[in-house]
């Protein structure tokens, strides 16, 4: 078994800014408890809005890295 | 009946810019004549070419709002 | 048989910075031997992630163009 | 915001006849008491049977016009 | 338990002509072996094509009967 | 034009009890303001949750009703 | 091919109660007719409205057994 | 009415080898009391675990065959 | 390799009168540079509404057909 | 950084009373071990039949909570 | 604009064997003609049925290529 | 609450060989630090085309066990 095995988490990452810098926000923060972060897939985009704006987007996101040994 | 009811319309959104502005967009223009306006959900994007460029970027959206009363 | 036809081609276009940037990317290399394109379908954003950062956005594209005579 | 909004609503129009009847008499009717009716996307098709035959098309679509000014 | 159970079975017609007669071809037959047919939900449309041309639509649709006592 | 049009609108009810007394509520609400109403459609089911148990179900459901005249 | 190969067939359930109901309802008619019901699959939930309320809860569902011998 | 018509039937078949075998188990097991066969399309896959080993491969298709008369 | 290949593309086809009309144009234009074009799926159906009726019917579909040796 | 930053986890349910049980079950059992449950979202609902009713409601669920900083 | 550009084709592939080599008899076919195949996507299998066995597997898939300058 | 709850975790596993053998490298992965592993269920199939030929499998699946006490 030394095929590799990857494991997808699934996150909400948000942002004011903009769909990227929500996409970029959930990964910097799986950055902090998961090495070997390898892509991720965008499975959703919402948001909430606040006087008449979008207050912020919200991206659900899944997360793939490699299982380790 | 006291729980609140929320009611969702879908717009299409459009911006020669950023899928982001063309959410705003439509988001703005809702909130001219609905208040309360609460979230969105992003339900398709696609665009307009124009001499092998975006020229418009089309975002398709619900939004959410509470029914008063 | 005047009536147009249109045809899908599907592409996937990569950037650095942006999914509007990506996009862009995708159209403009399909304008260098396709003519006519006339409008996009976003149908996948996913994308790379490099030294806990977003490396590449990487967005799966329908590109529509009439097909002539 | 210059940029113009559209809003989509869905409608179940119902034709004995055929499903391009049933498409056509929602959009008659929607165009009773909305003005700039601009396109359709046909969602679901399904209708009723009756004596072992299609009694009803009935035909869900979404209509998207422009929101003025 | 006097409330009413429905069935729903999964055809597919075929026809040179039209989807409509399709559909009607499939309910046609299904109204020989069956009894009390009632609804039909369009699932999807394909055909052949023959010399260039559409030699034949076939649909597929789900048929719904009440269960009898 | 005989034929009857029907309109679909999107609504989510809540409830703290149960998503039968979320659809109850939201259909409830759209019969403050909304005649002939004739069915719903079910398409999406979550809720909050407070101190480890379900506080809020959400139902996002349409409901149709006949377009009169 | 001593291995178990399972059926599946849709149903429509009704209950005025509630949706737990018309799914018992659906699988009560069913086991009238057939053996070793194993297994059920919620496909939709829809319903009818009277009066301002619901008045028959409609689940689609698929309900599986074992094909014996 | 000489057109055929086809109906669909759903299975699911098991082995402990492979996916293609589980195919062609539940396809033996149709043509036990169907006669016509056609063809199958595959809706799902899954499976069990045992032991940390894939112990059964479940296969859900539809299987279609005509109708005859 | 002696097996068969079969490549799919897709197509807008469109029609002021049906939706089969509008298939069948796809598929004709189509066949001016294909050879062998086998069977078609309908992917998408929308269209255009002009002075409140529907002025042109849009049918997305996938034409395919054998890759010759 | 400050923005915050969700995780979902996957989880199913099972109850013999009703697909709430079985949601508050699994949202009572994850509350054991992680903090700060949000919200939920229903993915897939079925169950196991025995004697001809019900057995076992089993709900699919994704629960969000927020990741401490 | 160095960044790189994929597209995708949608293939069908068969083989009276299993879906691997159904799918490893398109890529070899769309070997012969294209340059640079980079990876693929199972989008459907299917297959037919004679003698009540599988006789032929038919996957549809897409397979990406990197365009070319 | 004596009822099991169940938790999905969602993996990638790769294979030069089959499917079967990218899904079975997974699971035999997961089976290293997780217990009671007891279902699949596949959620898509894809791979890297090397040489023209399929260089290797990747089945991302979701693995569902136990959660104890």
């Amino acid at each position: 078994m030394q095929d590799k095995t990857y494991k997808l988490i699934e996150l909400v990452g948000v942002s004011a800014t903009s769909m990227e810098d929500a996409i970029q926000n959930a990964i910097g923060r799986a950055n902090q408890t998961l090495k070997n972060l390898d892509w991720f897939e965008l499975v959703e985009a919402r948001g909430l809005i606040q006087d008449g704006k979008v207050g912020q987007y919200q991206v659900k996101l899944k997360v793939g890295f490699r299982l380790m040994g």
